[in-house]
C-alpha cells in the first residue's frame, strides 16, 4: 500500500476518530433504510456479499406462498394460472435487465451461469462463421475458461487467453479472424473493473461478438448494455442481487442479434410452439429462443422476491454509495494495515473498482476464517488474497471500519 | 376399447358396486398411511403428479429452515459448514439412485433434465469416435428430439429417429455405425413402457452407448439400472418423485464410463480441485465431472425434503399399486366410457405401462379443464389424448373411478 498518514497504526486503529467518520458517513447514506430489507445475523459484519448476498427480509413470506399456495393448491394450474410460473424466464429477467441497462425483452433468468455461459459463446460464436478465434481473459473466473475451452474444441475454434491490459491490442491483432471477445465486467480475484464500452467498440471494429460476464457487476454499479451495444451478457443473480444460494443466472441478447442467434441448448422451452410437442425445432421469435428447459421455480420465485430491495433505487446512488464504502475500507487498510504485511491489490481509482476491495497477505488463508469467526466475514482465494465485498443496500462503513480493525487485531495475535 | 361387460355403460357408471370395489381396494393397500405425507386440496383428485407432483408435507418446514437458518443465518458458511449444500448434488443423486437401481456415486443431481440430456449425449457420443449415428424416438418428448439434433449438429452425427417397435432393428442395422441409442423408458404421450435391458443389450451387441430418458419411469416402478448395465440415464425429480416445480434433474452414469467420459459443459463444480481455480479443466474422478456450475439450492433442499416420502418403502409394492390404480382405471374406463367416444390408447398389459393411462377423445382438449374444473386434474397432449397419472403414494382407486365417472358426465352433457 502507499504511505500511511502515520506510521504508529495501532494508535490509528484504536483512534476513535475513525468510529465517528464512520457514524457520519452512516447518518448521511441515502439507502440507509434499505438495510432494513435485509435479515443480517445479529452482530455480523457480513462482506461476503460478492459471493453469497444476505437474505432480503421478503423472501420468507414469498417462498411460504410458493410453496403452500402455488405449488401445494395451485398445482399444474400454477403455470399458466395466477402464478403464472412459464413468464418467470421474461418476467425476471426483464426485472434484471432494468439494473443492466436492458430494454425489456432482452434478457431472461434461468439455469446456472456455467450453462449461459456456454450456450452464450456457442451462440455467439455462429454469428460469425469461418473465424477462428475466441479471445478471452487468462485470469477469467474458472468457469468462463473452461465452458471457453469446451466451446473451442466443440466449434474448432483457437481460445486464445490474454491478460485485460492486452485485451484492446489484442482485439486488434486478430482483426478478421476473431469470433468472440468474452471478457469478465470485474475481475473476480482483484476486483478490478474493465471498459466495457471501449473494448465492446473494439471488438466490434474488427466484427467481432462482445460477450460479458456481469457475475461482479449486477447490482453492484449501473450498466448500460443497449446504450454500450454489448451484444451478450450473462451472470448470476446471487452476488450482487441477492437471489439465493445458486440462484439462477440471467442472459441478455441485443435484440439486433434474436433473428440470427442459433443456441445449442435447445430445450423445449424455447421452441415457438412449446405446448405443440413438435418433433423438430423450432425458436421462439426473440430471446425466448435462449430458453432451455423447465425452469427451476422455487429459487426463481426467491430472486423475484429479492429483487423488491432495487425497487426505488437510483443506481448512481447505489454506486456512490458503494465507492464511499469501499473508499472508506481502502483508507482505514492504509492507516491500519499497510505496515502489517497487507498490500492492496484492488485499484485505487474508484472508476476501476467494483464492490470489493482485495487484499493480499501471506497468511490470507488463516486470516480470512479467524475474522469470520470474530464476526466480520468475508472469503479467501488461494494462495494470498483476502476478499471483501461491500453490498450498498446493507453493508456499512462501521462494517468497513470493524473489518480493518479485526485484521489489525489478528495480526497483532 | 374393448369390449364392455355392460352395454349400458350410464348404469355402469351409477353402480355403486364401483364405489365398494375402489374402497376396498384402498382399505387394502399397503401404502396408504403414505398419503398423509402429502398435501392434497381439500376435494380435488389430482391425476397430474405425472407432470408436477404433488406438494410433500415436508417441504414447507424445509424451506423455512433453508431460507431463514441455512441462507439467512449460515450465509456464505452454509456451504460448507453443517448444511453442506456442497455435496448436495452428491448427497441426493445418491438418493435417487437408490431408487434407479444405482449403487452410490454414479448419480448427481442439478440443472434441468434439458441441460443433462445435452451434457449426456455429448459425452456418451464421444465415448465412440468415428462413429456416425444418433438413434433416438420418433415419439420422445419434444426436448429429447432437439437436444438430440443439437448434439448431432455440434458432433457431425445423424440423427435417425424411429419409432419403438423399430428400435432393435434399427440398433441392428446400423451396426457398427451407431454411436449412441437415445430412447425413453415410457413414452410421455402414450404411457408406454419400454424394455430397457434388452435394447441395452442390444446397443451393446453392436457396441454402442445406451442413454435413457427416466422422466416417466424414476419413482413410478423399480428399475436396475445397475443390475441392467445402462451406460447413461437422465430423469426430472418434479414428477413420480414430486421434488416441486422445475426440480433439478439427475444423471447416471455407470461406473465404467467414469474415467473417460468427457462432458461439454465443463462448469467449475466439475473440476478436481474447484477452489484452487486452476486456469484449465482437470475433470473430478468419479461422477462429479458431471457436476456442472453452482447448484440451485433452495430448489434442491425441497427435492430433498420431498424423496423422504420413499424412505422405507418398497418399490415393488409400489409398483403393485401402481398397476391396480392403472388397472382398475383401465377397467372403469372400458365399462363406462368405451362407448362415449374414447379409446384406450395405453398398452392394456401391465409390464408394458408405467403409472400413466392415456385416452384419446376428439374432445380432449375441452374436456380436460372441464375434468379440472370438476375437481379432476388430469392434463392433455394434443391434438386428442387426455393424461392421467397414477402416484402410488397419494392417489386412491377412487381417484380413479371418479375421473372415469367425470369423464362420463362432461360428455353425457
Amino acid at each position: 500500500m502507499t504511505t500511511t498518514d502515520t506510521t504508529d497504526t495501532t494508535a490509528a486503529a484504536a483512534d476513535t476518530s475513525w468510529d465517528e467518520r464512520a457514524a457520519a458517513l452512516d447518518a448521511a447514506n441515502p439507502l440507509a433504510a434499505r438495510r432494513e430489507l435485509f435479515l443480517l445475523p445479529e452482530g455480523v459484519s457480513y462482506l461476503d456479499g460478492n459471493s453469497l448476498g444476505a437474505l432480503p427480509a421478503a423472501v420468507p413470506a414469498v417462498m411460504s406462498d410458493a410453496v403452500h399456495r402455488q405449488w401445494g393448491e395451485g398445482l399444474i394450474g400454477s403455470w399458466f394460472g395466477e402464478a403464472q410460473w412459464w413468464e418467470l424466464p421474461h418476467r425476471l429477467g426483464d426485472r434484471v435487465g432494468a439494473l443492466l441497462g436492458a430494454a425489456p425483452g432482452q434478457s431472461i433468468v434461468g439455469d446456472s451461469t456455467s450453462v449461459q455461459i456456454f450456450n452464450t459463446l456457442v451462440a455467439a460464436a455462429r454469428l460469425r462463421p469461418g473465424r477462428g478465434v475466441l479471445l478471452t481473459d487468462a485470469g477469467h473466473f474458472p468457469t468462463d475458461a473452461y465452458l471457453a475451452d469446451s466451446v473451442g474444441e466443440l466449434l474448432g475454434l483457437r481460445v486464445e487467453r490474454v491478460r485485460p491490459q492486452e485485451f484492446a491490442a489484442a482485439i486488434a491483432r486478430h482483426g478478421q479472424d476473431l469470433a468472440v471477445a468474452a471478457f469478465p465486467a470485474v475481475d473476480f480475484a482483484t476486483g478490478e473493473r474493465w471498459d466495457i464500452p471501449g473494448l465492446t467498440r473494439a471488438a466490434h471494429d474488427v466484427g467481432a461478438v462482445a460477450v460479458w460476464d456481469l457475475c461482479h457487476a449486477a447490482g453492484a454499479f449501473a450498466l448500460e448494455l443497449d446504450a454500450w451495444d454489448v451484444d451478450f451478457a450473462v451472470g448470476c443473480t446471487y452476488k450482487y442481487l441477492s437471489g439465493g444460494p445458486g440462484a439462477p443466472a440471467f442472459a441478455y441478447a441485443n435484440r439486433r442479434h434474436h433473428a440470427l442467434m442459433h443456441q445449442p441448448l435447445t430445450g423445449w422451452t424455447g421452441h415457438a410452439e412449446p405446448f405443440a410437442m413438435r418433433g423438430t425445432y423450432t425458436p421462439a421469435e426473440g430471446v425466448g429462443r435462449a430458453r432451455i428447459g423447465t425452469p427451476t421455480i422455487l429459487s426463481m420465485l426467491a430472486l423475484e422476491a429479492a429483487l423488491g430491495a432495487f425497487d426505488g433505487v437510483d443506481l448512481d446512488v447505489l454506486r456512490a454509495q458503494s465507492l464511499s464504502l469501499t473508499g472508506f475500507f481502502i483508507e482505514c487498510c492504509d492507516a491500519m494495515l499497510a505496515e502489517r504485511g497487507f498490500t492492496l491489490v484492488t485499484p485505487r481509482e474508484p472508476e476501476r473498482r467494483g464492490g470489493q476491495v482485495t487484499l493480499r497477505h501471506r497468511d490470507a488463508a488463516t486470516l480470512v476464517p479467524a475474522a469470520a469467526a470474530r464476526g466480520v466475514v468475508g472469503d479467501k482465494r488461494e494462495p494470498d488474497l483476502l476478499r471483501y465485498g461491500f453490498n450498498a443496500l446493507y453493508n456499512t462503513h462501521a462494517d468497513a471500519l470493524r473489518a480493518a480493525r479485526t485484521l489489525v487485531e489478528l495480526v497483532e495475535g
